[in-house]
């Protein structure tokens, strides 16, 4: 039988569609494994190809050599340094010239690596780097959102294989992030608590959506997840906006992201994914109702004509399996195992 | 330089990124064509595999005859006509038995027919078959909204080749839908109109983003259209449900439909697309501060990490180039020249 299920914080109801189910196994890619070569000479990403992108602006170490993480800003970038961030009004018609900061963090010097194998200390790198530019954004007066996000394959919208991920800087927060702030900021002011601090707190009672547990994060699927296998990371401490992060946690979140991407890795054959970090809007760093978290999302299913029009998602995966399937492939032993072949 | 643009009726920003723009012709599918048989006799939905289907819902003509629409229960539905609709509650997880309504309207018996080269009459057809089903489900106080919807190629998430549409009634208003009421709402208390009847009046006096205008319809792209081609069909008369067509402008809905469909045949290669009817929820039937429409939404991209992450949209072609294209596809000509072939 079929069940709804509404998601407390965002309000939105899904589908959970069992009876269409395919097992886990079933769902993996069964496409041609990637096999890029670790160097690229027309790759403007890789090492000594520096001078194609738009002049950097970060790179980790900072000292000028060898680099292991660089940001640079996006050559085909979606917004503008350069334009005014400035709102015109006509009869129902609102427009804002399209000012912002489209950086790409490129996450490693090799073509062919991949985070979910990476070695923690190199995604934490990656982290670090997000951090910074998060915080550096936020200092903007004209910036209200800053968004983190990485494509990994074509169905999830990239095209270059060389590992990066991207920030986007917007001078408006959008309808919907607004929206699941008020919704956050609603069950406060009802409440007086943190309506995710208090998820997590239940769903680490209930214990069977949970991926894994760390000293400062958990990774978990939601009682409403829309898609099979999307996996949410939240921080365990109270934090509204991901700039916040400790030096600590961002070492754990390195492991935590990195071991659930292994499992989607191992366990699904290294499917299309994204994920983005959604974090409080600059103006709202600090309030005591929001609470970001990092949300993958492996791209196993399209979404067709009734999403579109209702806004209502179909999971054909119950969250409870899903997460019992993600517990279960056991990292380290695959690498193990990928390594001796 | 891009823009920001909001959507009016929904609050949404896009970002409309030109300088990343394709022509419209590079952005058509580069595909081989499709060619299927016009019978199957392993398809459940060509004549004479009645049988297989679940039992029929209605028919057109309704004599029992040779059909020319038939609309049958989904056998995969994603919700169940034999289940109790009652919210259980505990702690934050809400959930409803899985209780809706799930039909698919058969188009046409010809397994090869599409809906882009069919005649205007054919495609009234189904549509009286909406609007039937449409009433008949709104009147169940079960049902909360029905979403009627076609997935029209694989990337718009469909398999079945023979030509279908389908029509998920539901228990729940979804959070989207229930939103964009009350923003329609808000409008409709300040100005005492309808936002979406001032907008198709600003739009006409503009017409730079007219695709197509009839009696009592316009097609025509959204100021923020959220992707390239996405194409809304409103009806020019005020109506809140498209359970209240009459049937003068079911016909003309069927030649508007047909041919913005044949437009985008032609014009960009027989893209995949999905389309769907907005309608207001059953309990806001007769609103005068609601509108509903009939979105058509070719899938020529991605939604990528962005998107994801912050809910905004980029499109990369300009709406006023895209209806400009659209409005010079001539499609008779292009019927003309076909069927010379």
């Amino acid at each position: 039988m079929p069940e709804l299920r509404q998601n407390f914080a965002t309000k939105e109801w899904v589908i959970i569609a069992t009876e269409r189910a395919k097992r886990p196994e079933e769902m993996a890619t069964h496409r041609a494994p990637r096999n890029p070569v670790s160097f690229n000479p027309k790759c403007p990403f890789c090492p000594g190809n520096e001078s194609i992108t738009p002049p950097e602006v970060m790179r980790i170490p900072a000292d000028g050599g060898a680099w292991n993480v660089r940001v640079v800003p996006n050559k085909f970038a979606a917004l503008s340094r350069d334009a005014q961030p400035k709102r015109v009004i006509h009869r129902q018609r609102r427009s804002i010239e399209g000012f912002g900061v489209h950086d790409v963090i490129i996450e490693t010097p090799d073509h062919a690596g991949v985070l979910a194998l990476m070695p923690d200390a190199e995604v934490a790198n990656t982290l670090r780097c997000y951090k910074s530019r998060y915080n550096d954004l936020c200092l903007d007066h004209r910036i209200a959102h800053v968004t983190l996000f990485k494509n990994h394959g074509a169905d999830a919208g990239t095209s270059l294989e060389h590992p990066h991920s991207q920030l986007i800087a917007s001078p408006v927060i959008s309808y919907q992030i607004r929206q699941r702030v008020h919704e956050a900021l609603r069950h406060y002011d009802e409440f007086g608590e943190c309506m995710f601090c208090q998820m997590i707190e239940e769903e680490l009672e209930e214990k069977q959506r949970i991926v894994m547990l760390t000293d400062h994060f958990v990774a978990l699927e939601l009682y409403a997840s829309p898609a099979p296998f999307s996996t949410h990371i939240y921080p365990r401490r109270h934090m509204a906006s991901f700039g916040d992060i400790s030096a600590a946690e961002i070492t754990d979140l390195a492991r935590t992201l990195r071991t659930v991407l292994a499992k989607l890795y191992h366990g699904l054959q290294d499917p299309d994914f994204n994920y983005t970090i959604r974090s409080a809007p600059s103006e709202w760093v600090g309030v005591k109702y929001f609470h970001w978290y990092l949300s993958v999302i492996p791209r196993l299913t399209r979404v067709a004509g009734f999403e579109l029009g209702s806004g209502m998602f179909i999971n054909t995966v119950t969250p409870e399996s899903a997460a019992d399937f993600l517990r279960n492939v056991k990292v380290e032993a695959a690498v193990a195992a990928a390594e001796k072949v």
